[in-house]
């Protein structure tokens, strides 16, 4: 099966809508770095792949780090002097600091002030804040609401738990032909926030679950963690296999209006850089290629100089240009069906691109072969050539034994998918051989030109 | 004899004319990739140099190719009812597709129109048209004159012979000091195509012609073949020689009035792409380079991955971007001496530099020696360094067994020939040594640095 | 003691007034490149700094020159036949060319021209003129003056001396911790005339003056010789010290508005070169970066094949750029303290590049250290990184043996300040390791990566 055809056949505005409609229910849910909201989570993905669910105890060690306890909540208000309940985390769980230690009592403004969260700037909009390592606890709301409180004796709850349990991860193993791995990963502690990360969520969902039915070169791992310590756990148990991976994306923010942002890996010129430029270049929209930050999603870690894997991140809007970044307005409004959409057609792009960027040698190799006498070339001659038969002239010129196909789509500034045509074209008619196929029992080495 | 005093001795004006006259007389024959009309035109190249023709028999293997049977035409028209020739190949040797077999027979317009050609895009222009691999047979003619046809029965008439035969081509060699040599080749095979590639023709003829006058250091080789199966069948013939081609420009589109416009090397950084580069950029005139492309005249073979012979291509405007290209308006009002004489200048100097690009050593590489004890530097201390003067310096600076002098040029950012003086004025004063040449019977080795 | 602090702690503007009242007391002097000038300015200078003053006898062969005689002048003047000095040597010692042969005799308003310079494009400037190796004299006077000569009898006068003596340069060199050595380098020989070069003068003064109360990792060597042969002199009679230095700069033309312009050492990448250009590219002021010509000052000779010695040019308005470039208008209202105070900062923030680019390991590097249970890092989650943070992440991911701290400077885009901040904060939290420094009695070896 042709990954090539696959991904054109494809109706990717269905698939829109059905990645709009997971991250509909995923986005009540109250999800943080532990709990059961990420369980809660991850079951909802699992409806759709056959998701392998990590359980790690508490206390666990992993690198510099440890994994902290699993924190839950039930519920959450401020109650002022008459019973009123100003805030509640019944209607969003953003109102509550996450991982907020339990807390119940009765404080003056002035007390309760030090522990509220607004953005100033964006009055009408609440922001969203977490204090995981440090015990601590708050609320967060708009300024606006926070402009109109009274002097007043106010009643705060935080019916939470912080207790021994677990951090929860979900991973999704497919197994291609070969033992080489590419990693897509994505952050699943965020509560009710769409763009960052639950677009991701429903990406990796989708991605997954269409993959799986393709015969792929590649083997493919697919991660739900937590940010930051849950890709430190899982490098920290599965430190053997970071070798088989090749290349690696970390995705979030992929379901705004913006334009598709990549950063790229810490490498800057490792094939998934080269991999993701060349479908923005070709995608026929506008983008942006950024340079590496040793900052942001999983690359942080997997880019640590312990690893160096070759994660680059491809995004839509980068949390750092986005206003709406963890506030109430990264909601089910900011990201739309369409957005996600045309993430999942450009992830599937670069999977495609690395599928089919193997290396040819030109079995003629002594000036060009007589295309015509095999019917792929035009009888007549006339004025100028055609951008298929220059694909054809530009993969024999190449297959060199030092060029694959993304090297020959780079140097012509056709797209892969004419260069692969030509190859394919060529390679049926006995002019190419693909390195490292066997043929008649013999394996081609293409090391020797 | 110095090659650079030579070029600027020359009254190329002088040349253009001449190199003009000699294609008046090849434009009226009908030249094909076979045939008497390559011979007549070789015949005439003869008259300047001592050309050595070769002649290879149809059906001679020559890698994934054959050489085709022999071409020959004496005449070919189109009579409608009434019998007047309304198409007359006597009048335009462009009105016959190329390689037509032979035909005699009356027909219906409606069958007729299958095998004709025309423009309509520009009406009065006759296209050109061939059909060498695949038995044809085919009409030109201006959209003007086509749409004026009537319904009527026509009578058409080629009287062509396609029988085994020879393929045709001419070669001229010119040993210099090195057997290293530097390759120029130009088709053959265009009827009466002024700018593609009847100017080349006359270039290399010209070159060949004034070179033969100079003691040169690299052997200078002239191929003039038809497109395509010419250079295939040289390479095939030749293959032991192709090592010694260090430089090789492909000719072609040459005289007419666009600026000079280079299509670099496969390497994209050989000595011959620096070389025109470097001619160019000092030439004080407007001017393009390209990167390299499989597709084009002769570097098409010469660049196969086989090969990979260093063979950039020298043009004025490239067929691609002259809309007169493969049509009749390609025509001796195209081309006029000028452009000739200055394309002749262009390719002259490229061997210049090519002849003049040596390493020197600098014998005192400890300090500036003093070049005023010498005479060769103003004695009164001025405001500012002349070009000159600093010409030296950078000859002295560099000169340290890594730089030639082209790369010095490119330093500096002064001409080749500023930096050849420098170079000659400081040899002269025995405080540089040229690297390869033999000073009181040994041999200087500039690697040791 | 930290260089780092120390350069901010200072009061620049107060250096800058009094590198300028050093340059009050020199501007008189009546230098050239040997003689008694040249003796009482190092006279001056040793008055802020233990200078060490070399003589070298007339005669001594250095290279491929020679010492010149030595060079004394007392008086000179053109008298008209009315007995009226028209020039004075007494009111400017421009008036004389240098190294003027003793002449007093009476002649022809014609034969007197033939000695005469001035500036027809500047009618009111005297330029400078010297006749070092050839043996002549001369008076230079601004062009309104010359054009009021009448014709008359003149009598001219030029009591020098041209006899054996010395050469004189001063010389300071400052240990370090290491024997590798930055040397800056500025010429004397330069009479009145202030930014070319007294301005470098007085600026290497107060640099070595700042210097010597800092612990510094490299050893410092401060030149003050006169152009060219002086530099040929102090690298024939310390040829074996060359390769002890690592950087250097040489100085000149320091003290005018004009913006900061930099020359590149003949390496061009060498890492003297990136330190003064990261000092130009976040000193928030204009600024331009040349390449390497073997033209210029000391660069000329410490530059030349046989040494290749990474020094760099620093200076404001380059020579070839200035219109008061060896002229009278070269004076003390050319150069004024604030621009020698900004050029005295940015050599010493240069220094300050060159002692703090070191190499460090990070000790944890699979993923990222837990910064915030040391304190290191905000406890509650923002938005958005904060420099100093960035800085952090930036130093562990890329102290992987590979990366100095001017690497990752210029990867991230951070100053080296904010860098070297970070570095110092994880290495006193053991998070990282300076390569090179002994720990626990072992040296640390950064090349295992």
């Amino acid at each position: 099966m042709n990954i090539f055809e696959l991904k054109t056949d494809l109706d990717s505005s269905q698939v829109g809508h059905e990645m709009y409609a997971l991250m509909e229910e995923l986005y009540p849910l109250c999800r943080s770095i532990t709990g059961n909201g990420v369980r809660e989570s991850l079951a909802l993905v699992q409806r759709h792949i056959p998701l392998e669910i990590h359980e790690v105890p508490s206390g666990t060690k992993v690198f510099d780090w440890t994994v902290p306890n699993e924190w839950n909540i039930r519920d959450a208000y401020i109650k002022n002097s008459k019973g009123e309940k100003i805030i509640d985390f019944q209607k969003s769980n953003l109102h509550v600091v996450s991982y907020s230690i339990p807390v119940h009592k009765k404080l003056s403004l002035r007390e309760l002030t030090k522990h509220l969260h607004t953005l100033p700037g964006r009055p009408d909009w609440v922001p969203y804040r977490t204090s995981y390592y440090v015990e601590n606890w708050g609320f967060c709301l708009s300024h606006t609401q926070f402009l109109g409180l009274q002097d007043d004796e106010y009643e705060v709850c935080i019916d939470s738990r912080l207790e021994e349990g677990h951090l929860t991860y979900g991973e999704y193993y497919l197994k291609g032909k070969l033992n080489d791995e590419v990693l897509i990963t994505s952050n699943i502690c965020h509560p009710s926030l769409c763009n960052d990360t639950l677009s991701s969520v429903v990406l990796l969902t989708f991605l997954a679950k269409h993959l799986r039915s393709l015969g792929l070169r590649y083997s493919y791992r697919f991660l739900f963690t937590p940010a930051t310590i849950g890709p430190i756990t899982w490098l920290c148990l599965n430190e053997a296999r970071v070798s088989n991976i090749k290349h690696a994306l970390s995705a979030a923010c992929v379901g705004d209006p913006g334009k598709s942002t990549y950063k790229k890996s810490r490498r800057g010129d490792a094939e998934i850089d080269r991999a993701v430029s060349h479908v923005l270049k070709h995608s026929g929209k506008d983008y942006e290629v950024w340079d590496f930050v040793p900052y942001g999603y999983d690359e942080r870690q997997f880019s640590s100089p312990g690893f160096n894997v070759a994660m680059g991140s491809l995004m839509r809007t980068p949390d750092s240009l986005s206003v709406e970044h963890h506030t109430s307005a990264d909601n089910l409004e900011l990201v739309q069906p369409e957005y996600l959409a045309d993430s999942f057609s450009k992830y599937l792009q670069v999977i495609a691109v690395l599928e089919g960027n193997t290396k040819y040698l030109n079995k003629n190799p002594k000036c060009e072969p007589q295309l015509g006498k095999r019917g792929i070339y035009r009888a007549l001659g006339g004025p100028h050539v055609r951008n298929g038969e220059l694909a054809m002239f530009w993969v024999l010129n190449l297959s060199d034994g030092e060029h694959a196909l993304l090297d020959i789509a780079e140097k012509s500034g056709l797209s892969l998918d004419l260069i692969k045509d030509a190859a394919d074209i060529l390679s049926a008619h006995d002019l190419l051989q693909e390195c490292g196929r066997e043929q008649h029992r013999r394996a081609v080495s293409c090391d020797g030109g």
